[in-house]
């Protein structure tokens, strides 16, 4: 039996209502720095695992397992979509993902398909349901998406991209091409997004991965229109995150495009990402990943900067400004997980000051 | 016989005085884009020529001659200063440089050398004077270096880096190592801007490529003081340009570091950079070097926004955001060259509104 979601700390904070303490989830949190996943990984391709739904059940819940986060996200890719839209890929050893036909064509742009996600990706949906019921509803489920710029960027330039000179040019110079390929997106991701919905998952975040290379008003004019599209396609029931990296001088218009929660990277203090986008709206953020690999009393003091700083307001989630990094000392994560919890416990208290001196005291690891 | 510098509309505006039009000189002016310059390339390594004083010299007279650029940047790469301090490195093909033998470890960093300039990289020196005197005094002429942090993190690295956890690892865990590093460079780098100045470059320009990568705290604990060391150590009379990309959320810092001009890149609309960093400095910038892969009615587009958004307030140099890429069609060059002196000099007119309409009739290329 599910308990009230309105009792899930994650979902009361992405709602910007009182917790006991800050909720902490990891982007990337099921992934290589855990032996149990690498193991997996020595038997069966990325793409294998994303496309088998015990497999993929499996290694989502492997962080749940280890650490006391308080969200799980569903173990798949950005990439999953484009593939029953028409758009074939394969993920190269050590090199990413690598697509042998970029398109940058009008008429080939016009023959991408929408999806039917349970036709089309049933073992993503699958997997979401076998993820619900292990879970037994101790904590919620993500589920997730890319935003429409970082697939229209993997979709023209054929790969990861330094400068994203073939996706701004097509942007710049063939806007109906653009528009076309932006809608096309959209429309197959409001359709992936609801139906995870409808598999199970309580919440939903969109990455935006790439956007941190564009200017504010390109990014007003060509991209937040699709983003907003996106967001408002789907339930408003089911908080969403939206998150890009590099992206400070374009939260405000992140937020306009939607999302109940932003998620911000490392690179603007924390505190002020939340001012410059008002405090009625949800923030996740922002440890650099890097810290990770540092001594506990070090990862100890950037928590309580982080902490301090946006001083127990309803309405922060705690997470990396980025996915955690492969080699990422396993014992660090759960010093992490359970440092945020206790250290937010006492600064939750209302009207009684952190007590700095206790904290301290505490040994991890 | 050389003009009087303070002639130079590229000098004028890094003190923020009155020019009759817009100064402009592109990052990476002397490169890959040109024709001129892959032809010397097919016969000659970059870093032969680097050091070849003959060939630097004339790499950074080819764009000179071209187009009607308002300073000349003296050919060469931030990592010279690093061999005669001991730092062995080399150029892959295609893969940038590589440190066969990176430093990580205090005993190796305390072997490091100060330079002597004018003896370790004479060849540097010796272009510059060749340029000065090929100039006849037409334009002024940039020397320049990377920055501390940017400096250290190939040292400690080996190369490029995507996430930079060595550097950062070695900052938040071995802060003397790191100390000593950091100090090491900042008094080479000083050396090395002196003699440049000595030999005859009439402005400089610090490079930090990478400090991008570091939250607003990590930059002022770990990279402000050495940056500011560096600046506060050469002479207040060469206006110096201190310039990051991925930099929005550091500009302030940044400036407190010192320079006489900041330079910013295309993720922040630069009139909301120099209102935030305060108009008491000049600022550099700050078109998306993609955009002039676009139609010539494109680029002129960016190019009055930007313009427009300064409002033809003294002590603006127009620029790209970051170095001019390779493969950008040259006569796009010479036309952004041309429009950002003729839309420039009618905004500059005291009393006298910019008139679009002029303007859009101009033919360029």
């Amino acid at each position: 039996m599910e308990i009230n979601e309105y009792q899930y700390p994650f979902l009361r904070a992405c709602r910007r209502q009182e917790t006991p303490y800050t909720p902490i989830w990891l982007m990337r949190q099921a992934g290589r720095y855990m032996k149990e996943y690498r193991v997996l990984r020595r038997r069966y391709s990325f793409l294998e695992m994303c496309r088998n739904p015990e497999l993929a059940a499996q290694v989502t819940l492997q962080p749940i397992e280890k650490f006391k986060l308080d969200a799980a996200i569903i173990f798949s890719d950005i990439l999953i979509p484009l593939e029953p839209m028409g758009v074939k890929f394969e993920f190269a050893k050590g090199e990413g993902p690598v697509f042998h036909h970029p398109l940058r064509e009008r008429t080939e742009v016009e023959k991408l398909r929408n999806i039917e996600p349970e036709e089309d990706v049933p073992y993503l949906m699958r997997a979401i349901q076998i993820v619900k019921k292990e879970l037994g509803g101790k904590i919620p489920l993500i589920g997730f998406c890319g935003a429409p710029f970082t697939l229209a960027s993997y979709i023209i330039e054929g790969g990861h991209s330094k400068n994203y000179i073939l996706t701004k040019s097509l942007m710049y110079q063939d806007r109906p091409t653009w528009d076309i390929l932006m809608k096309k997106i959209s429309e197959v991701l409001i359709r992936y997004l609801k139906a995870q919905i409808r598999s199970g998952v309580q919440a939903l975040q969109m990455f935006d991965s790439w956007a941190g290379c564009l200017s504010p008003p390109d990014y007003e004019e060509y991209v937040l229109p699709y983003s907003k599209k996106v967001i408002e396609g789907v339930d408003k029931k089911v908080p969403l995150i939206h998150f890009a990296t590099s992206s400070s001088t374009l939260l405000k218009l992140m937020r306009r495009a939607g999302g109940d929660v932003i998620g911000v990277d490392w690179r603007i203090p924390i505190r002020e990402a939340w001012e410059h986008i008002g405090y009625d709206v949800a923030i996740q953020g922002n440890l650099d990943p890097v810290i990770l690999f540092s001594p506990i009393r070090l990862i100890k003091r950037e928590v309580k900067r982080i902490l301090d700083s946006v001083e127990g307001r309803p309405g922060h989630i705690f997470n990396l400004g980025h996915g955690i990094l492969p080699n990422t000392p396993v014992d660090h994560v759960a010093a992490l997980v359970d440092m945020v919890h206790e250290y937010s416990s006492s600064t939750h208290k209302p009207n009684r000051p952190p007590n700095p001196q206790t904290f301290d005291d505490f040994s991890f690891g």
